[in-house]
């Protein structure tokens, strides 16, 4: 096990985790608030770590890195984030340290899952809450990738271990390239929805960090009321419009801007997504308006359509308290969380990917019944999927629904209802944020027990890293040549 | 299509469910009981009805029965069961058109879900009730391929639609041997329990109906609290060991018969289904002594063993009210009820099989993750498991929990609660019986409107016939050559 590599991507992890907490000091600074200093401590703390963690192994960098390597650095550089990340909130004296880390988990992994109760907090630290989803959203070693001169050849390895989706194709030969096409598109977006947002009257401070928890498909927002607090039409539009982009997938972005713009009207992951999205806007909004009669049509739908886009792309803002509404609307948003965003996207959940060939194979398997003898391969659109990647999406599903049973059965020992136990396993493995009952639109996560918490903590990486990276070092396969 | 064998096997299903309602019109004349002429005119009419359809078609046996013939004449005969043995409960006043359905799928898929809410009636009707379980324990048409001369080359692929399990394996080369013997296994451990029964005080009345509940892991009991009305702890062990043996598998008792004890020892799926239950047993108990303190641990392990053992099996007997319990009870009870029995039991849920192979291929996933180089297979034992098979397991996993999910969106419709509509689904599309809250063991299925008792219905059926048969119908690539 090459040592070095886990210390120098670490060491780099911790000292950009350190750069964003100056960056969230300057904020505080800007706003003459009290928690300046303890910001600048912490920012400071981290660079005294991470960068002689960097300088001693930074010839790693170059070595060979291998298989064990680049999973076991993955896995670390997640928790360095989540302990370095968690600094801020405990020398402000904003958290006891299990409730830091716990926000600071479900920043960087974008759940969006808050323990925060009273909003009326400094700036500093509410840019730096904000500010940790972004970091979190396009993965933190995917910027290094680009930022940063050659890591050798474990950079591949890193690639496939941490950018989320099934597919791992490049979309151009070279992987820096990628990486930092990828990096381009993130800050586009995200610098054309905050001028946007600005646009529309917000102030700065407000548009940065809604673009933060938008593009990250995270959903901390500075606002107690979230983005009801708004209360604005045009600006639950604009951030529906980016939602949905950061639940698209990114490397079709790069296609259009590269002129191949038919690619996105052909992808069938695409069109399901939008079609998933629309017909459970149409469902759940019907569904509101029959079941309150005060609701006009556009009101049912205004909060049908955001709260489905919301929870589809696994951001978890909230416009209304859902978890009021209807049996049937709450069922389908719960089950919209499962199906989670587009492969290649900021979004979490099982991917709307996995569900078209999970379907295709479901469907295969039926006429492969009523045919025993014929040969039927799984097709999506024209092409054909290897079995073995089929069947590496199929074990993905029973894996990923035995966590969630699995953890909502560790979350109950808790003795929290069954409602609070699932849906709140349900939005933190699938790392969406809010979750029903106890957990849910208006509520947050403060009164679950420690033990809990660690629970919750546990499923929100597992989400993020798409199960492999976590489990595969509790393998012997994985320590066995 | 050949008509003529749907009409055949449909006949003598309707015949046989003529010939049960007359021996409950016995039972009902023994008892002097008011219900007596209706039975006698429901019997009557079925026989009236079955005997001609079966007369008219019977050259139909003896030529040749195509894939699409025996699917079709599966669900057909289910179907024809449930209307025909539905007829006693409308013909005595017990139910509604709609309710006398919904008990007699009920019955008949051996689920035990009950719309009864006056449990002081007439004994021949209550028979009849119980009498249908173990009608559908065994698969009306096994019964058939054993009791009836040769009904040509459909046979097998009828027996391949309904005996439940992903196992098609012939335990003797020629298949009505082997309905023979899995019938006489089935009457063979039904009489002994129903002797026991009778030794240890019941009446003949009670030890059979519970004999038949138990047997066909069903759950109808005539009393109004269940097997818990009995107060002993005699009489809950050895319904407790029944229900152990009916969810295991038939087959295995063959072997043990035929000189081959080694197998059942050695076989992977008992093991595991043994291993399951008393893990459960002790982590529910467990949780019932810490949660409620006068607990002794006697009475605490009494309920947990009964209950645990009840739903894994999809019997659904209960001896307590376990919707009461602690949410990490409950929540464990729910995931039982998806594993299942064995499979070739009288059981339903997805069986213990399915989930040995489904977490073998996840251990070899994330083996092949490690070295994606390497062949590995899945190895049940010392078997190893052909791809094909692996993946139809895979599919199915995917369906089941995909029916599971559109069942309580369907359920939730009808506005019952969240845990109220996904545990109604779970305890039928699993054939289990009681669920949580509205639903809950001490409660039943009257309330439920209308249409969820459709929606429910339909869960049964899907889950008896292991989506499959009656999936297959409603696709394209049935119907094509």
């Amino acid at each position: 096990m090459n040592l070095r590599f886990l210390g120098y991507l670490c060491g780099l992890v911790i000292v950009a985790i350190g750069a964003g907490i100056l960056v969230s000091a300057g904020v505080s600074a800007i706003y003459g608030d009290s928690d300046l200093t303890m910001l600048l401590v912490s920012g400071l703390i981290c660079l005294a770590v991470g960068w002689p963690l960097y300088w001693v192994s930074r010839k790693a960098a170059r070595a060979y890195v291998g298989f064990r390597e680049a999973f076991v650095a993955v896995v670390a550089s997640w928790l360095a984030a989540t302990v370095f990340g968690a600094l801020p909130y405990m020398m402000v004296g904003l958290f006891s340290p299990i409730d830091a880390l716990f926000e600071s988990m479900s920043g960087f992994t974008t759940t969006g899952a808050s323990v925060l109760t009273d909003y009326n907090q400094p700036h500093g630290i509410m840019f730096w809450r904000s500010l940790s989803h972004w970091y979190g959203g396009m993965g933190i070693v995917v910027l290094f990738l680009a930022l940063l001169p050659s890591v050798g050849g474990g950079a591949i390895r890193l690639f496939a271990a941490e950018s989320p989706g099934p597919t791992a194709e490049r979309l151009t030969p070279r992987l820096k390239d990628t990486a930092k096409h990828l990096w381009f598109i993130y800050v586009g977006l995200s610098a054309a929805e905050a001028l946007i947002l600005l646009a529309l009257g917000l102030d700065a401070f407000d548009s940065l960090t809604h673009t933060f928890g938008t593009m990250a498909t995270g959903g901390f927002s500075p606002l107690a009321t979230s983005v009801g607090g708004f209360n604005s039409w045009s600006i639950e539009l604009v951030i529906t419009i980016f939602m949905l982009l950061a639940g698209g997938n990114f490397a079709l972005y790069f296609a259009f801007l590269s002129r191949r713009p038919k690619d996105l009207l052909r992808d069938r992951e695409l069109r399901l997504y939008v079609g998933i999205i629309v017909v459970s806007i149409i469902a759940v909004g019907t569904s509101l308006m029959l079941a309150r009669s005060h609701f006009s049509i556009a009101h049912a739908f205004r909060e049908s359509m955001f709260q489905v886009v919301s929870l589809q792309t696994t951001t978890g803002y909230v416009t209304a308290d859902f978890d009021q509404w209807n049996t049937f609307a709450k069922t389908l948003l719960l089950m919209l969380m499962f199906v989670g965003g587009c492969a290649g996207s900021t979004a979490g959940g099982i991917k709307v990917a996995r569900f078209l060939v999970l379907s295709k194979n479901a469907g295969r398997t039926l006429s492969q019944a009523a045919h025993p003898h014929a040969v039927i391969p799984v097709r999506v659109g024209r092409r054909i999927i290897p079995s073995a990647v089929v069947s590496s999406i199929l074990a993905f599903f029973f894996l990923w629904m035995t966590t969630f049973a699995i953890g909502t059965v560790l979350l109950a020992a808790s003795n929290v209802s069954l409602i609070t136990a699932a849906s709140a396993v349900a939005a933190t493995l699938n790392n969406v944020g809010p979750g029903l009952e106890l957990v849910g639109a208006t509520l947050n996560y403060a009164p679950i027990e420690g033990y809990g918490k660690v629970v919750l903590m546990v499923m929100m990486l597992l989400g993020r890293l798409e199960l492999m990276a976590v489990m595969l070092p509790f393998t012997r396969a994985f320590w066995k040549r």
